[in-house]
């Protein structure tokens, strides 16, 4: 496989781009606009873009040239999508379990700032990447530092990253703060322009984090460049308190005040939503992460996710950084969005399955704006999909694709992954990096990490 | 490996069982008194049982001639408990969704209805013990039908099994009723005598099928032959309306009014308890299979497991069967127990991780009758354990174990598992059947669990 060429949305038509390639297998989940589940079925994909899907025999015939592989007992459906996380925090996973907000971030903050720059950055996001891919992610929405150094990571893996400036309303690892990050911002910005797979993206961390006045010129620059903005918001009682204390309004109230709302804005976990907040969030067509790991974990609340959806409400599902919900499984976020929701709502029925891997799907990708190019096995779109076994004895016998993937199969039945065409999972391998490599390299972060925490 | 050694605690001593085996590995949860994670440790085992536990230098040096095997980056700890299930249910995983209890019921009690018999029941145990030993599981606690079938079953594969009669209030899918079933039930409890890692099970259904007088006559029997009671109780409001109506009493209340409660008895679900019942089943010694995956997706509730385990209750996990839930998956049920009880309460640090682990191993030992015999790694008892590989990018960096057992591995981190000494898992495979073929046959139960629903 060429290692130079862009997983990332920009690959080189080479020749054997442009040859035609016809993926078939058991099940295909296009999840397009009827959830059709699709058998006897097959897609095509040339040049990294899928060209046709539809019934394997006039595949086929349509294309007599065409290379073919057929996936037994396995579902082929479009590549996740984690709209929320911290792929760098890959490197403090497990270090701080079971603590309330306070205490974790006591534990965390300092090993943070004596361990984060570029090299280690760059080693957290490459492993961080391979789980991913290995959990059956093709895109994330990540919030970290160094945002050249993430999109390299994920590159060398294969998977697309949404990412850009982060800010913490204080100077952060990178140096940077005020007035030169905001000049820095709209350079990375300029630089780095929307294109299929991927659009710029703008990263306040907070209300109770970042002033109202630096929201407002965040906010003007990515309405400049057309950026995604990319924020944590009313995800816990304390953050609600605090923010109201501060600023006389709720959160998502005070973004709503700010012009912060629209269609280019995700919000990060949007658990304590009053009726008037989510009746804006829907009316202002604002997208929202849902992180249920991380809320559980971290005790911040339920999430009021079947009403945001029945109010057509865009949710993606992401797993948060791995030091708060442990891992970038999004296998696990499905189940746990199925699961919660009803047990919450009292009603078995809320959340079926298909509904599920749509928000991992296709719900993620118009969270983040992509929805034109990812997210759906649909014609013209990039050929972002994934390979999922169901042949083991514990997803067996297969009733329904959807329950299977969404309550019995897990992040080990992905088999292959494709990223704009591009194989970069084979039969459970990462084509393009070496996985005892890159796990050595997060194992050696270790020993910095608790230095660090040992020395604060 | 010979066949016909017995893996339910009935293993003959042959030549190899005699020799000393040496086993260590980069971390040893012992599930012990104090819950030590042991590291330069080992553990040796003669005979299927276990007769060292403690620094590797140390059992080396006392037993020479032993074989020793070690396991980097690795993880030993007990075989994990199911503390409730229906393992047959495997054949019906899927098939009844995202509905509620009464849609699920409908459509489910007729298929089971046309298609169990013996060897459908087999099949799908044998598919079932397969996939539980896959995910670590040594033990499971199990209500279904044909419990000599059942045991076969499991023996078969090498997981051990605790079943009896299971009572419906009417004739069940073996034939027996009434006053011919209560004979049937003795004989098989007679000839189901205790033994290390197995006691006899009744298990009448729940308190809204059996009726008083029946659940009377067999609390006399479980009594005189010294067996576990197995019983569904509160697990869902509408159970709880519904036999409040008919009985003047609710569930758990009716069974403490029968002299159900006690040391012998485990109540699975045990969710709606009032304060009275919960002081009642601390009081009493009854013990609790708490099955979070079941009780969210069928929107059952919230069981009170931190105030059980606060008052001294033996709380064990339990899957419940694959209809429900929809796997046999304990480090699943983990991660659940692990996660919504820090959601419910708004807790973050209720259920710490190393507190969870005990549940899976010694807390369901404990609730099954067989603390004394398994649950943790402990001098004389059964050498059962399992060797978890954390060596995977998604659980690495380990900085405590029980944390990324807990809320980073998964099933398909189980590498080797041990029954009575015996290895049952080795490098991921099962050692005594033919995984595909046992995977085959429970794929063709599916074409005629579809037959009996189309027929209904």
């Amino acid at each position: 496989m060429d290692s130079s060429s862009n997983s990332a949305g920009q690959d080189r038509a080479t020749g054997s781009d442009l040859a035609v390639k016809i993926y078939s297998a058991d099940w295909i989940l296009s999840v397009d606009r009827n959830d059709a589940v699709l058998t006897d079925s097959a897609l095509a994909v040339q040049a990294g873009v899928i060209t046709a899907v539809g019934p394997l025999a006039e595949l086929l015939a349509a294309a007599p040239e065409a290379t073919h592989q057929h996936f037994a007992q396995s579902v082929l459906m479009p590549g996740m999508v984690n709209a929320h996380t911290h792929l760098g925090m890959t490197m403090f996973r497990g270090l701080a379990d079971d603590r309330n907000l306070q205490q974790f971030l006591d534990l965390v903050m300092p090993a943070e700032a004596a361990v984060l720059r570029e090299q280690s950055v760059s080693v957290a996001t490459t492993a961080a990447a391979l789980e991913s891919v290995h959990a059956g992610v093709t895109t994330a929405l990540d919030m970290y530092y160094f945002p050249d150094v993430v999109v390299a990571a994920c590159d060398r893996v294969g998977m697309r990253v949404m990412t850009g400036p982060t800010f913490l309303g204080s100077v952060g690892p990178e140096g940077r703060g005020g007035a030169s990050q905001m000049k820095w911002t709209e350079e990375w910005l300029a630089s780095h322009p929307a294109r299929p797979g991927w659009r710029p993206v703008v990263a306040p961390h907070s209300t109770y984090l970042v002033s109202p006045e630096d929201l407002q010129l965040i906010a003007e620059i990515a309405h400049r460049y057309d950026a995604t903005i990319h924020i944590h918001a009313a995800e816990s009682q304390g953050e609600l308190d605090s923010v109201l204390a501060q600023h006389g309004r709720r959160p998502v109230e005070l973004l709503d005040h700010l012009g912060l709302l629209g269609p280019r804005t995700v919000l990060a976990h949007a658990v304590h939503l009053s009726d008037d907040e989510l009746a804006r969030v829907a009316a202002t067509q604002t997208s929202v992460a849902h992180c249920p790991g991380s809320n559980l974990k971290l005790a911040s609340g339920f999430a009021r996710v079947p009403e945001m959806l029945a109010a057509g409400v865009a949710v993606g599902l992401g797993t948060d950084g791995p030091a708060s919900s442990n891992d970038l499984d999004l296998f696990g976020a499905m189940r746990l969005a199925a699961l919660i929701h009803k047990g919450v709502s009292g009603d078995a029925t809320v959340m079926p399955a298909a509904q599920v891997v749509r928000a991992a799907t296709l719900g993620g990708a118009t969270a983040l704006g992509l929805s034109d190019s990812i997210g759906s096995l649909e014609v013209g779109k990039q050929a972002d999909f994934i390979c999922v076994d169901l042949s083991r004895v514990h997803t067996q016998p297969v009733y329904d694709p959807n329950s299977a993937l969404v309550y019995a199969a897990g992040r080990d039945e992905v088999r292959q992954v494709w990223v704009a065409g591009q194989e970069v999972l084979r039969d459970g391998i990462a084509t393009r990096v070496d996985e005892a490599e890159v796990t050595a390299g997060l194992n050696q972060l270790r020993v910095e990490v608790l230095t660090a925490v040992a020395s604060t």
